[in-house]
């Protein structure tokens, strides 16, 4: 709020993503909870769930809230706790964001899924395990330079390819941490948030399958894609012409497959676009400049406002790892097995 | 969707309403979860939480999406399951619509909140404890009618009276109970809903305290107040024009100051309302005419569209305990110690 220059009595919702604080602390109702706390009593105060993407959906709200003219300003937090608990337990909550009765219950953790989908993206497209981790690489070596990063030591391949393995054939170092954090976004019409504001050329929500049985690939997930779409033709862009995108890394080969759904690189050259650093500075476009999950670590009600958090600040000149002359930048924010998608296109003003 | 005529092709946002599904049962992302199940995946999917008003938030949303021309149907979900289990791992659960860290962990139950309030509301008023059970019975007598209700039996003041202490002064039949329950609710312009649609005259959500050491009063709370003052000028009727009200009666003693707050009766005459019945059949407004969730139980997600379930029934003149001639009818959800308060007034066409 200081930041945008709006005062606490300006805000007329409030959005709060959360995902664990149910299942692992045992508390709710952290809507009103936080307004009160904030003092934005006046605001009217939604907590929203959609498991990774529990935040990205409050912004979606608020943006099409303030679009409509239905809200003034609108705050949007999101806000995870994971640390400090017994790890057995933050895994077993995680998987909340599957469909247990059909597959979480029958042992399908996340990291088996990109395990599945890594196996299949080797066997399609002849993509090799250590282009994989170069994802990982790519990402940490940007996360030094971010303080908000949780990892701020870059790795080599050969300690990524060493790494203890997790599932056949996705090591630790293919997936993103456990983490405590907190990230909020401030949307308001653009006339009224002040000079340091960016715009909001797109904010797209799609539902994709919460099984990954129902799914016909895991190289491709259709709503990425159909998301990507929607949100290229709402802003007037082609992916071409982002300067950066924050993509949901929670493990290293959703960034490969990522990058292909919405359009970065084609389909299938995942691998050969880590080899050539397409997606590194001085590529086509820079993915990931924030370091990423794979970095930053995963607070999952939090991941949604703080991608939005890493572009303002690229499209503000102000990123302690800045891609030169960013104009135009993408968040892409996925739930459980890319059950829902969001998408933001941002510009500098 | 079949009883409003509306194909699930239609459907442009789902909002799924749900509040002990991860706590108790490990269960979120039911959103996409739904989506999925019932083919609507051309819907976005969102989960909305603000414990027992939580498919009253999307309901709310939803009015607001469909008014401003961002959604085209809508379809609001609320869902609960909370029988089968460990009662006190599902009382445990209701706690997390507390502030845990200020009040929950040292022991204030929802009971013991409503407890305080009617000790409260005996010694500033002079109400008695009859007169506050009489709610109950009021109630259970309206359920009775009602194939959807928990409890179809009537029970009489010396059995309230008689009933097991639970929190002194407050027994047994003055809480409403656990329960499993679902309800739904189809959102859309005035055109193309059907005959059958009733109209939205007023959707307001207002924020309360999450606190209640942060309450001026226990017999008098703002939120409900404020949301019931915002709802007849947006309306603009008096709560004197309606025929009838479905309001939070999770505890008896809610009745009486919701009652008051809402305006029906005068600040403090819950007592002697009860024993005049002024707020039954042939009063001034019929109260929970479908026997409330004292007599249905209160299933946390469900209960908003649950209750505007009951009003629609009796605007269409359908309801097997009908108010004769019903024009206007209100719903009052309540969340939390009233830490937020929806409230939706509704029309017959």
């Amino acid at each position: 709020m200081t930041d945008a220059g709006v005062d606490r009595s300006e805000v007329s919702h409030l959005f709060v993503g959360n995902f664990l604080g149910s299942i692992l602390l045992g508390q709710q109702l952290l809507g009103p909870i936080i307004a009160n706390q904030l003092g934005l009593t006046n605001a009217e105060a939604i907590a929203t769930e959609g498991a990774c993407s529990s935040s990205a959906i409050g912004v979606h709200l608020g943006v099409e809230l303030v679009a409509a003219g239905v809200a003034r300003k609108v705050l949007v937090v999101g806000v995870e706790k994971m640390t400090g608990l017994d790890a057995d337990r933050v895994t077993g909550a995680l998987m909340s964001a599957t469909d247990l009765a059909h597959e979480g219950d029958v042992g399908l953790t996340f990291a088996a899924f990109w395990a599945l989908s890594m196996r299949r993206h080797m066997h399609e497209f002849g993509t090799r395990r250590e282009q994989i981790s170069l994802a990982t690489v790519k990402n940490r070596r940007h996360g030094v330079k971010n303080t908000y990063s949780q990892f701020r030591k870059a790795i080599t391949l050969e300690e990524a390819l060493d790494s203890r393995l997790i599932s056949d054939p996705l090591r630790l170092y293919d997936c993103c941490p456990a983490t405590d954090g907190a990230a909020a976004v401030l949307l308001g019409p653009a006339s009224s948030v002040g000079d340091r504001a960016v715009d909001v050329l797109a904010s797209v929500q799609v539902t994709g399958r919460s099984r990954i049985t129902d799914y016909d690939s895991l190289t491709h997930f259709p709503a990425t894609e159909e998301a990507a779409r929607r949100a290229y033709a709402a802003a007037g862009i082609e992916a071409s012409d982002l300067d950066l995108v924050e993509l949901h890394d929670c493990f290293s080969m959703a960034e490969l497959v990522d990058s292909e759904d919405l359009g970065l690189i084609p389909k299938g050259q995942g691998g050969i676009a880590m080899d050539e650093a397409w997606t590194d500075f001085g590529g086509r476009v820079v993915v990931n400049p924030s370091g990423g999950l794979l970095s930053k670590g995963h607070p999952v009600g939090a991941t949604g406002c703080g991608q939005i958090f890493e572009v303002v600040r690229q499209l503000r000149g102000e990123h302690p790892n800045q891609v030169e002359g960013a104009q135009l930048g993408m968040t892409h924010n996925a739930g459980g097995t890319q059950a829902l998608v969001n998408i933001h296109v941002l510009a500098a003003r």
